[in-house]
């Protein structure tokens, strides 16, 4: 990146004298491979031929329309028309948007003080947003959800920092996490100086969990004198894919709830549903289900425009929906919001359609339906392509992607292969999706970038490219894989 | 805020045993006095006439949008084509939309891989946008500027926590701060864990800054066994409102050099500059013009889309500018970019035309130039007619604005006044401005919300009202501050 010489012994700032818990923190999925990923395009920039292969393939990352998704009209509409409003009732512009785009950007506007979209808000986010997600929550879940329970936020992952930023206040404090994780977890842990306990999913199962697994790894943790605070729960799954059964979901509330653990929710894959057996609960929907109220549990849901059939990762828009907490803890948590002022307004209009789409009736309502059910249902169709392909190669083992947007197969090496890693200095599983790169220009990310039972190797693959290079992809892994093979058989 | 109760005992999450770094941390700009105009707003809006006066009057932040100030046009016009890409070659466009905006959304969609508005960015930003604001640095200092020194970021406010984040590793970690300074720096080295060392602004000599109180504090800090890591310097100042003297400038430059001290610059009020004999200098102009390169000086400036002309608060965007780190520390900055993936492609895309705005010749020039200078103007006025007002209050003395979007007076309040204060277990200031609000719906921030030499008073008033309601401002002012002091005199 940087063309500076590393830093002299004269220097203020070295990486001995950073912060010691930021040189620790770890983020694979824009790690070395991601790099070496970006040198290769600009080599195939600079010089086309020079590899063979014409174009890098990043699978590495849930960054649909980085990989040519389209992203939703009339959404996009409604962003346009609140960026500048001076259009709206000019005569071109109905030539040019949708009539019910037109109306829900004075809708919004409306409910924005000044109409300002150029202005702080809240620091929540604005209050008619906000209300428009509490909406969306309650026809989504048939429970009650309040608009001040409802923190905007820049994407997921800053509103994932912030509670990790309230509820860490030395090593001694735990955070249970499902292996393999999203490695935004165990990054923010890291970085707020807090120790994570894992729980390990069981892949034979589905990458289901046990409650047996969850008693075991609190008990060890509190052994070992930690104070364990809380437990995040992916679902549908990261990098793992699976949708978590009812009974999996209540087993977990009632576990935090015995246990006193604040259950932070990542349900970012809400939409990403593909097969007909399973089905999105929230796990606040499943707490009141079972007829646990703001006063028996702690619990934390966190929302993104990024994913879904939208996947409006640039917009960087999101929400958490925070319940279960006493006034003053809520008033730090605003306190802490403050300080970062307000999340981007696009990202909030953006979190405010996606909550609540267009309805029967409305213009746009079948175009945004095409749409809609046009990507999921392709990425269900890939989906099973590429896990029947996984399943296909030799030594590789790999569970139904049920949701979300990746697969996470299990792969043997040889001990051949095994010994050329440890040769190189490499995780095997580095190894392994280093020389896929060289060799074919797609982007898997090693397994131990998210966590794996010891001894298991993996990697994490996205179902994002495109359905015409589908066939490409697993022609190119398939022959790489049965050359690598015979390479290193042992 | 939340209609919750207090944590009950049993709850897993008390203020208690929460992150003692988060409950410490204070950010007076949106502390205690906006939650009561938050309130006296609402009282407004359920039962007009219920109070003096029939509007609440923002001056508390620096939210130019929220208080009526337009965008500039071609900024929205580029924004909403890049949100609405699908528009660009209808007919129909060319009638709502500049030439030039919309051959800037070409360009600016031609730097983006596959167009994708909608997708994660390089961690760092866009490359092409980097450029382009690299060239803005290069052709506003005339000194080289590289565009991989360039992080973008969603404001100035998350840049400033990652440096604090790199930089503090414990509370004997120092950060030298201006005082008065804005309370994102205060809240920022409290939610890490650091120590604030203050230095003195001087009030007698336009809150200017000498290196004799630099080393005298900084020697004061040794001493107590601190590391001070940075020095940060806000120039336009906030609160202060001045503008640094090259001679000023250069001190600072040549202390953070012999002191081995990161030069953290807040910049974020280049724009804003009203008296002509004073000019913005960034300080890597500054430094580079004495001949201080990469391997002399640690420097981070920050801008933000938030201030200047345009005010773009709710967009969230911004950069750093980095130099003078070794590849290794580079290396750690870019890591926790990435773990948040990237800043919101809105805000990035306006950050790159705030550095690079219409140029003679193109379509908008002149009426961009027409709103930017009828913006820049009418706030020189306001800055000089509310600093005229307040000289004219009896007890209170006010610094020229010469820059930035805040007067910082200083008010002697009669003994009267400070034992009724402390009777009500408020401090002098805040008692005064919660006044000032209650009689007059206007919102002040209190000094001891930036700090100030203990004993002094004063309070932090934006010159952002529209200038048709300055006048009323005034006189709600003189006639509050003439029946207080009434009330309270000696």
């Amino acid at each position: 990146m940087a063309s500076a010489p590393p830093s002299n012994s004269s220097a203020p700032v070295t990486v001995q004298n950073l912060n010691p818990k930021v040189v620790k923190c770890e983020y694979a999925v824009r790690g070395e491979i991601v790099t070496i990923a970006q040198r290769l395009q600009q080599e195939l920039q600079a010089k086309p031929g020079s590899h063979p292969f014409d174009e890098i393939l990043y699978c590495n990352i849930g960054n649909p329309q980085s990989l040519g998704q389209q992203p939703i009209t009339y959404f996009r509409e409604v962003l346009a028309l609140c960026d500048h409003p001076a259009i709206l009732d000019k005569s071109e512009t109905q030539g040019l948007f949708s009539a019910d785009s037109i109306e829900r950007a004075w809708q919004i506007l409306d409910q924005i003080p000044g109409r300002a979209t150029g202005a702080y808000s809240h620091s929540q986010g604005i209050k008619g947003l906000r209300d428009a997600i509490a909406a969306g929550i309650e026809a989504r879940d048939g429970f009650p959800a309040d608009p001040n329970d409802i923190f905007l936020t820049d994407g997921a992952s800053p509103a994932v920092h912030m509670m990790m930023q309230l509820l860490i206040r030395s090593e001694n404090d735990g955070i249970l996490c499902p292996i393999p994780q999203y490695p935004l977890y165990s990054a923010s842990i890291a970085l707020h100086g807090g120790t994570l306990v894992p729980y390990y999913l069981d892949e034979a199962a589905g990458w289901g969990l046990e409650t047996s697994e969850l008693k075991k790894q609190l008990e060890s943790a509190k052994s070992k004198g930690l104070t364990v605070r809380a437990l995040v729960v992916i679902n549908p799954g990261n990098p793992t894919g699976q949708v978590l059964s009812g009974k999996n979901q209540r087993d977990i509330v009632e576990f935090c709830k015995q246990e006193s653990l604040v259950l932070l929710a990542d349900e970012v894959y809400q939409e990403n549903v593909y097969v007909p057996d399973k089905k999105f609960h929230s796990f606040k929907k499943v707490a009141r289900s079972m007829g646990y109220g703001e006063d028996d549990i702690s619990l934390v849901s966190f929302q993104s425009v990024s994913k879904g059939y939208h996947g409006e990762c640039g917009k960087r828009g999101g929400y958490m929906e925070v319940t279960g907490f006493g006034a003053d803890v809520r008033e730090q948590i605003y306190k802490v919001a403050s300080v970062n002022l307000c999340s981007n307004i696009s990202g909030q209009i953006l979190a405010s359609l996606v909550m609540n789409p267009p309805k029967v009736g409305d213009e746009s309502y079948e175009s945004y339906c095409a749409e809609r059910d046009g990507i999921l249902s392709s990425l269900a169709r890939r989906a099973k392509t590429l896990e029947d392909a996984f399943n296909k190669l030799e030594g590789v083992t790999c569970n139904k992607a049920e949701g979300a947007m990746y697969l996470f197969p299990r792969i043997f090496l040889p001990q051949k292969a095994i010994k050329a890693a440890e040769a190189a200095n490499t995780a095997p599983d580095a190894f392994y999706c280093k020389r896929l790169l060289n060799a074919t220009g797609i982007v898997f990310v090693p397994g131990s970038g998210f966590g794996q039972v010891p001894g298991t190797l993996h990697f994490r693959c996205t179902i994002l490219p495109q359905e015409d290079k589908i066939p490409a992809v697993v022609s190119r892994l398939t022959e790489f894989h049965e050359g690598f093979l015979d390479e290193f058989r042992d």
